[in-house]
């Protein structure tokens, strides 16, 4: 059967949260918390807009999810994001015990896996590569845009 | 000369937050910012009241100096929080570029050491112990009054 509603289409979706971030001068990462097939919450990062470090997309679509589900726990969702998080995002989902995380690119310097996939919790099922070529395509052209 | 407003000054007014959060029923970890001997931000644990997991202290404290400062990088700040950071918090001061954090009691368990100081800026100086019996005591006494 088809399935319509896939880690690809749900990436695309981070994706367009990403675009949103680009189109303000932000560097483009995106989010989206997804729960029984649907988006719960949506971010991207805002960390020159809001002057706060921690407005990432991921903290902040994680953020959102715990207002709608009335609940700090994010059992049975799945964060989809652009870019590999960073230690600080990955800390924060630790936290969350979010069921899986998917992201796109990876992050060599500044991603969370460097330090090992300990900072996660144990729980929580890790996936990454999922349309990594368009999420790694913008963050180089915004990069090369602001040379 | 005689220095009134040190280390252990700081980390006295660190564990007043805490003892706040200790008040609200939260886990009773507190934080401030200090910049040229001024306390320019406060924070406690706030994660049950907000049902968020991460209204921690620091997170708390670093947002509310950043607004103070109208500034997201707390250059020649120091952080004072009476437990030590977890990777989440470790990740957001790294983003901050505090110039200095200084904790009072260690966390084997959550604790952001156990992942390396690489999780810091490489700027930022680090110190801890201070007060450490008083801030590890608030812990002990919290969780053995809820069982």
């Amino acid at each position: 059967m088809l399935k319509v509603y896939d880690d690809t289409y749900f990436m695309n979706q981070a994706l367009a949260q990403a675009r949103l971030a680009a189109a303000e001068g932000e560097i483009p990462v995106g989010a989206v918390v997804v729960s029984n097939e649907r988006i719960i919450a949506r971010g991207y990062n805002q960390t020159e807009r809001l002057s706060d470090v921690t407005a990432h997309a991921e903290v902040i679509a994680l953020t959102a999810a715990a207002n709608h589900l009335g609940d700090k726990y994010l059992h049975d969702c799945t964060l989809y994001v652009t870019l590999e998080p960073c230690p600080m995002c990955a800390g924060a989902l630790a936290w969350s015990q979010v069921s899986r995380i998917v992201y796109g690119a990876s992050d060599d310097k500044r991603g969370f896996m460097r330090f090992g996939r300990e900072i996660l919790h144990p729980k929580t099922r890790l996936e990454f590569g999922v349309l990594h070529e368009e999420c790694s395509e913008l963050m180089t052209s915004f990069f090369a845009s602001r040379r």
